[in-house]
């Protein structure tokens, strides 16, 4: 590729790092306390501006997902502009601070990167969520974590509308099988590796260097699938088949076993086209009404890229 | 053994069977739910009185160990007959209630064995917990269990004082890994094979068969071991260290990894006797202050058994 197919990019002159945004995945709260800790004691010194928040204290203390309503579902712009009175929920107060911590949303103020530090109980691996397929900064760090033999995946999800205003809609880095309440050093040293790497890859984009354009495989979503319930109760009759527990980004074909029934018979996936299933039995998504999601697999070409000041 | 060897127990003429006593751990809740609608149909026929269970509704509504306070800690006298104000927790009021149900506790009426099934987020397989070493009962079920070549250990808790004058304190199965908020086929399969072994060895003694007696091996609590914790937030600061994570039952010695610190350190048993990990990493346990369990292996000889009437 000749230096004329390099894009020019801004700079990341300021990054947030931020962890606790559901308040029971354990690995990004102790991976922000570390990095918080060691930045008091003088340990940390960034090349550029890396904010690092608990996103959800009062959650983490309790040790929940939230304690009034999921603060992942509260930065759109309808919810950060709606008038607060005594009965607005403490996410959605927690949320308007983080906007005015980080952006504001949509600002030139705003920050240039957000990476949201995520656990799943499911057999993911790490997963780098985008919202775009044409952020180049996040499909090159990508690149990065993938080159560095991370047994990752690249997760894009469709382009939220009320994102488009954003310059940099955050990533997220979704890692996991990882109870809920619990950490496990497996998966805190992964995230911890990959916050790493991502943080090394924006030093050296900062500092000039250039990156290779090529090839990205990448998963979206193309649907969910919600666990069989009695029609009465609406409790779920089944759980995930135990042929497809744990095989995330593992193609599902029509007619493999997806449940397996509490009375012990087997329901097939009736899809046409083979589909590759991730979020497979994610504890927070039983009341979400999900049992697994699936997502086609697609190649994407993405452009060498550089950043403007050298 | 000769016939003037066999102990001659009463008959178990009524049986309890509870799942939810603690609300997020989903097996022991799917698994009550099921044989409930079963009976309800007309599909289960118990040859002797099997009460089924669903110890913690509220918990298990809202997806919870526990609304106020463990209910599996509430079964003491001293909290059975405090008396009951406005401000009493849910769970003693319930635990009030089951003893009614299934006691009073230490009476003639009571039923005759308890089996509560939990779930943990330990790597334990099927343990079942008994809190006598001389209630052959459990000790011959717990064998059965093992004949069948379930992937199972026996645990031993110390006799608690208030349980000495009931005549059968409750047993429990306690099945892992799974996720608390989550159901896994393979935990909830393994379950309800364990439940169903327990039930036929029920049927065959009280129809008179004899059980041959031999060595038990069982592991009994030694002690627990607390995560490292930093000296002023009082939060972890390590997580059970990947070589032992998942190892429960596997002999730890002296020198052997237990902790990795978020910082990378290792930390090391530092005891001076070898002994049996369990409840390694449990998610409920982090609140008690208890990273893991250590238990010593015994073996016991066990008599055998037959039932009064034939």
């Amino acid at each position: 590729m000749s230096v004329m197919n390099v894009v020019s990019l801004p700079t990341l002159s300021r990054v947030a790092l931020c962890g606790g945004t559901h308040g029971n995945e354990l690995s990004g709260i102790y991976l922000v306390r570390e990095r918080l800790r060691r930045r008091e004691k003088g340990a940390e010194a960034e090349p550029f501006a890396l904010v690092t928040v608990m996103s959800n204290p009062r959650a983490v203390q309790q040790c929940r997902r939230y304690t009034e309503t999921d603060l992942n579902r509260c930065f759109t712009e309808a919810t950060l502009s709606t008038p607060v009175s005594d009965g607005t929920p403490y996410e959605i107060l927690r949320a308007r601070e983080l906007n005015a911590l980080l952006g504001p949303k949509g600002s030139p103020e705003a920050v240039d990167l957000v990476c949201d530090l995520h656990n799943t109980t499911a057999n993911m691996g790490l997963c780098f969520i985008s919202y775009s397929d044409c952020d180049w900064i996040c499909l090159h760090i990508y690149r990065h974590l993938q080159a560095r033999s991370i047994n990752n995946a690249l997760l894009l999800f469709r382009p939220v509308d009320d994102l488009k205003n954003n310059r940099s809609p955050p990533a997220a880095m979704e890692v996991g099988p990882q109870s809920h309440a619990v950490v496990r050093s497996n998966v805190y040293m992964a995230m911890k590796e990959g916050v790493q790497l991502m943080l090394d890859w924006i030093r050296l984009f900062n500092s000039g260097a250039q990156f290779e354009g090529g090839p990205v495989e990448l998963y979206t979503k193309v649907k969910t699938i919600d666990y069989p319930r009695d029609s009465e109760s609406h409790h779920i009759s089944a759980a995930i088949h135990p042929e497809l527990q744990d095989r995330d980004f593992c193609l599902l074909h029509p007619g493999d076993p997806v449940f397996l029934t509490f009375s012990g018979e087997t329901l097939r996936y009736r899809g046409k086209e083979p589909l590759y299933p991730f979020f497979v039995n994610e504890g927070a998504y039983y009341e979400k009404g999900i049992a697994l999601s699936l997502a086609r697999r697609r190649r994407l070409s993405i452009p060498s890229i550089q950043s403007e000041r050298r």
